[in-house]
């Protein structure tokens, strides 16, 4: 970047302009099955064969297997009957429905959702608010209303996060010695699958899903296995009904969408109902923003999404910490994992 | 890639997820006029007086600076008044509307138009054909009828290929030394970037823009300088009216927008206008496509475009000397400029 050459011909910039070309060329050879077909066939196909599988074209077909192996998600190999291909590891291992790593879910939410919101990012810069309305025309006053308008909604958002904490959760949740809370409420907690992450680092706990009605109601059919029995529900409305006492609270991306007039509301009520002294704390899960403004990008990116979809935004560890320190947590401990999401810890 | 590490935390799927995120962050700083801002100001400013000159929120302006600052578009530098921006010199150079090779068209074009036709890109793939229904609802018989489908989305079209050529022209048209060729007729020169890219490369050429009446209209009125006399327009629709005798045709991303077999009816119409002889030849201007379809990946990314918004598709330099060989040209050449756009020359 600023070298002679760089400034002769600007690689980055149309890198950047084909970022979207290059989103949409994965989310849809994962939405049309091509990764969970060559996962299945266990050889190498023709493009002819997996247009017939998958009922697509074949000229359509041919240019999106081409664009993977160019993006490496896939290999091609020539030979005398035409070219076949296969899937690359990191295409088995993150891009097929059924492995446990499985991304499929958030790039389906990504690609349908998300990327509809984003066309209007003018709009929110200049508004200075979520684009609910322009993208699908519900109001967008109550950002969560917006988000879980449909249970098939709902539905995609709770799938696309437990696809997040099936890479980060471990992370997020070792970032800390954990151990001697052994009572845990995770505050919209959602399809549970930091739940899960946490029962299992931590099998001498508890972990009780706080979240609204309809989302505990999936999350208890779909979701969480009935077998796990460290895993309770509690159903409720974190801002407007009680929450009951626990050791600690996990807020795994909470307040990253609220402002900070919610976040301080949210937290001296954490700090109430929290059990007192160092057996009682608070897990916030973020991606933290440097304080220098430098990035990282992806965080950077993630709070205009904030802003395209909520009512938040992502912020420094400094600014977690005055949160955390005004709703009367103390000793708070900042951990980086290094992946997407951080941890900060504070104690009652 | 395939490196454990790279197993472990799938850093380039989170990159690629990203890409939309990125390539709108741009967009929409261009489109706001952050950068004609940042550079007519002369000195580093706020994201409060940015979003005050702009008019937008606050907390949308700062947050989009900031994914700016993370992306290398703006540099950014924390004084006790606060944090002030500035252009990187790569900005200052591409993304200001004034540069003389600013790429802003072309992205307001992408962002406004291509990136909406991609949302229906598992359609375009499953149908094997473009989506102006389903994105703007109006017929995809036509391919350019639905580009142009009003003056304002030609004018975008046109000034966008422009930008295009501020930085790609001048390679393609020396990959050859074409001084021999005076005539030229470039078949679909729209804005006429290519054309005065051509006389200034050589000066004792001619360059007639050849294309539909009310582009060359437009190309007439707000492209091309009226004391530019070595250019020349012809209205016309090549596919069905006559081509004029010259000594070179030049189709600069002509071939992509059309099936093989458009290609050879409209080669075959040139190769019978063309002067006869070594002073008589075609050169095609595309983005070739490797034979071992490897890459490149920006290629193969615009050749899934063409199949969203057009009815061809990018070629290798085989592809492209066969379909040239069967309209009855000879000697061809192919050269590669290490840039998007490479140059095959043909002789009749």
């Amino acid at each position: 970047m600023g070298s002679p050459e760089d400034l002769d011909y600007p690689q980055i910039i149309l890198q950047y302009s084909s970022g979207f070309l290059v989103s949409k060329v994965m989310f849809t050879a994962c939405e049309l099955g091509v990764f969970d077909l060559l996962l299945e066939s266990g050889e190498p196909l023709s493009s002819d064969a997996i247009a017939a599988c998958l009922g697509t074209s074949t000229t359509g077909m041919e240019r999106l297997l081409d664009a993977c192996v160019g993006m490496k998600l896939l290999a091609v190999e020539l030979t005398p009957e035409g070219a076949l291909y296969r899937n690359t590891e990191i295409a088995n291992i993150y891009l097929t429905k059924s492995s446990p790593k499985s991304q499929y879910h958030i790039m389906m939410y990504y690609s349908n959702t998300v990327y509809v919101c984003w066309h209007y990012l003018a709009d929110a810069v200049s508004e200075g608010r979520n684009q609910y309305e322009r993208a699908f025309g519900i109001s967008s006053e109550d950002p969560f209303g917006a988000m879980y308008r449909s249970e098939e909604e709902m539905l995609k958002f709770m799938a696309g996060q437990n696809s997040v904490w099936s890479i980060c959760g471990r992370d997020v949740l070792a970032a800390f010695d954990l151990s001697p809370f052994r009572q845990v409420y995770d505050l919209g907690g959602g399809g549970g699958a930091l739940a899960r992450a946490c029962v299992s680092l931590y099998p001498n706990s508890t972990v009780t899903i706080y979240d609204l009605p309809k989302v505990v109601q999936v999350a208890r059919e779909q979701f969480v296995p009935p077998e796990e029995h460290r895993i309770a529900f509690h159903e409720g409305d974190f801002f407007n009904d009680s929450i009951p006492e626990a050791e600690l609270y996990i807020l795994s991306k909470i307040l990253h969408d609220w402002d900070d007039g919610k976040c301080r509301e949210l937290l001296v009520k954490v700090h109430k109902a929290c059990k007192p002294g160092r057996s009682g704390g608070v897990l916030l899960v973020e991606s933290l923003l440097n304080e220098d403004r430098s990035g990282p990008l992806e965080t950077q990116l993630y709070s205009m999404n904030m802003l395209v979809q909520t009512e938040g935004k992502e912020r420094t560890a400094a600014e977690y910490s005055k949160l955390l320190e005004a709703a009367g947590f103390g000793e708070i401990q900042v951990r980086r994992t290094g992946k997407i999401y951080d941890a900060v810890l504070g104690r009652k």
